[in-house]
């Protein structure tokens, strides 16, 4: 079984058109600011969203729209939430209808995501006045799906889009995606949002159940601040165009997409921990050779999540004890004095705590190996063979500049 | 009833003498960094502990020596949080009975505490040298009070001591307490410490329940940055020398000593959160009209811990779709449309929204009102009687300058 990464994004998969344009939602005529991706029949699709009690319309919109498993079209906006304001279900409605109207689809096969300032009214003229012009642009290059891709980033930083390919029975089947992750000049702007395309054939359960893992394996493993966004989604459109035989029970060719699906999310939100508010390098917690894996996750995770790490990481200090208290508080059972930590990247690997005690390390190889742009935080739990990693960023100045800014 | 707040400290109530020395932890001579109070006799005694997995050996150590409900007297240094490292329950216990040689009291009698840099060895000569100093200081004024407050704290700017004082029967009754909050320019120096006395007459298992519903309604409402330290602990004495009839089952005079324990506790809890690493302002987030106390807690916890609030509160940034998305994402099932949000401080009040949805407001008022050191945010659930109160400050450059930098 061989899943390789190739160039590409949500165009590259057999059926898929993407477009993106400036519809007027930003001031900035330059930024685009509307994203449509287009599947040249109904697709099996799938979608997970944000756990926010309080969500966004387009939330509960695409929410009825999936019931039955299957969408041809993806609307998002960027610049707007359509978040906690009166008309944001009945503004959602009309964007889905505007674009199946101009595509000449079914309203309820729309997947339909905002991004943007909570608690605005969304103003609806532009979206609708630029869906022609969002319908005439799309195309199938890689550049239609770069588009795409620019026109739902808000403050982010890279641009982020990525393919893989795979084989099922004789079939090249390919999986594409983009996301867009967390910059917070505008509140809330923090809406982690993912749309992935593939020409595999799969039914609508296995795709949902494909999609869930692979989630619960990436998105649900990074932390920039800890703030769980209203607008947050990921789905994946399948249009069956690579022909292989219709993955409809976990078989062994379930067992290859959901593989390939795993690896094209986590390289997805790995780029949105690394492009984090501010963020000046990639943490990665990897928690190995625990006893149970949800544990595991827990486990990174609190780590990810402290601010207390994150500061040191920012500057380079080699502070090991936040990181053995940041497990203690995870709320997951352990023995500390069981507990191995060390720091790594590409620069080497020190070991600073050896069950539970801290140990003589040299603090300027620990510092060079710190100040790399990707520090690997590895905690030993020598308990047995489970482990997971979890993705975040640093704190940084930035982070609080940019989020203590103006609305504007 | 009438519960009055006086100047003192812990050893204001009868009974108690206190002192602070520098004994040679810190660098800085100037810098007290031993602290002990002392009470006359055996004090009925309880305490509560941090929730960390990871836990420091003073905390080990104390609470075997609460086993019984009674102790005698506490130490506590600051520069060193004797955590994580291998000979540390032996140094706590040396601690505690080179002090109880001098003090010529039982070793078990002896609450400890420490609070610094973790995983690094606790010179322990420079206490056992101190002690004598330690225990030929002990007096009974206010200024060996404040020597004592002055001794454990670690970066926090200001001191906190507070008093209260009521009357059980006819007999007049006082609670003196310190404690010492977050100032991180050394690792995990965030431990939270309180010590508290009173001259009440009050059984051991009493003052232990009084304890633990004062410390959920204040130490544990506050956040400073959402990390558990190792060494956290809040002990109270009681001497009975107020002389009043002994409060053994939850009657007329535990409600009265109860109310003014919380009041102390929350006195104390609310200077931690204003002297938070960085602050600049104190946050107040009250949760009123809602159906469960618990889940009032949780909700008003999940706002103040908010990275996101706490940036645009730096900022003076009138966000309130962060506090509503933080509401969302607390775990608490409530109805985000009834939920209203305002602002207020001393300088005024702002509605930002009503049932959910932003409604407009003067812009230039809420940034007057947001500017204030003492800020108010208050969440009206509007289904129900309950309420809770959490604490905590925004989050600053300064934070993140102090927390980046380098252990030394």
């Amino acid at each position: 079984m061989e899943i390789t990464q190739i160039e590409g994004g949500v165009t590259t998969p057999k059926g898929f058109s993407a477009s993106g344009i400036h519809c007027g939602l930003r001031k900035n005529k330059t930024k685009y600011d509307l994203a449509c991706i287009y599947a040249d029949h109904r697709c099996a699709s799938a979608a997970v969203y944000t756990t926010n009690k309080v969500f966004a319309s387009p939330i509960a919109v695409t929410r009825e729209h999936l019931k039955d498993g299957y969408a041809q079209a993806v609307i998002c906006n960027s610049g707007n939430a359509n978040t906690c304001t009166a008309d944001g279900y009945e503004k959602t409605k009309m964007m889905c209808g505007a674009l199946a109207k101009e595509l000449k689809i079914d309203g309820n096969d729309v997947i339909v995501a905002s991004t943007g300032v909570i608690g605005v009214p969304l103003p609806i003229e532009p979206i609708v006045k630029g869906i022609p012009a969002l319908v005439s642009s799309l195309g199938k290059s890689e550049d239609h799906g770069t588009d795409a891709a620019t026109a739902i980033l808000t403050t982010d930083i890279k641009l982020k889009k990525f393919a893989y390919t795979f084989k099922l029975g004789n079939k090249k089947v390919t999986l594409g995606g983009i996301c867009k992750g967390s910059g917070m000049i505008h509140p809330n702007m923090a809406t982690m949002l993912g749309f992935i395309t593939t020409d595999a054939a799969i039914a609508p359960q296995m795709l949902d159940k494909a999609l869930r893992r692979a989630v619960d394996n990436s998105f649900n493993m990074i932390s920039v601040d800890g703030d769980t966004s209203t607008n947050d989604m990921v789905c994946v459109l399948a249009s069956a165009e690579a022909g292989n035989e219709e993955i409809s029970s976990e078989n062994g060719d379930y067992d290859i997409f959901e593989k390939a699906l795993n690896m094209l999310c986590t390289q997805l939100a790995v780029a949105i921990a690394a492009d984090g508010e501010g963020a000046t390098k990639l943490l990665q917690c990897d928690v190995v050779n625990f006893n149970d894996e949800d544990g595991a996750k827990k486990l990174a995770k609190s780590v990810i999540c402290s601010s207390l790490v994150k500061a040191a990481m920012y500057g380079a200090d080699a502070n090991w004890g936040r990181v053995l208290c940041a497990l203690g508080y995870s709320g997951v059972d352990f023995d500390p004095n069981k507990t191995d930590l060390s720091f790594k990247s590409k620069e080497g690997a020190v070991a600073v705590c050896v069950d539970g005690k801290g140990v003589e390390f040299d603090e300027d190889e620990a510092k060079r190996i710190l100040l790399s742009t990707h520090v690997f935080i590895e905690c030993d739990m020598k308990c047995g063979g489970k482990g997971a990693t979890a993705y975040g960023c640093d704190l940084s100045y930035e982070y609080v500049r940019i989020n203590g800014d103006y609305r504007s």
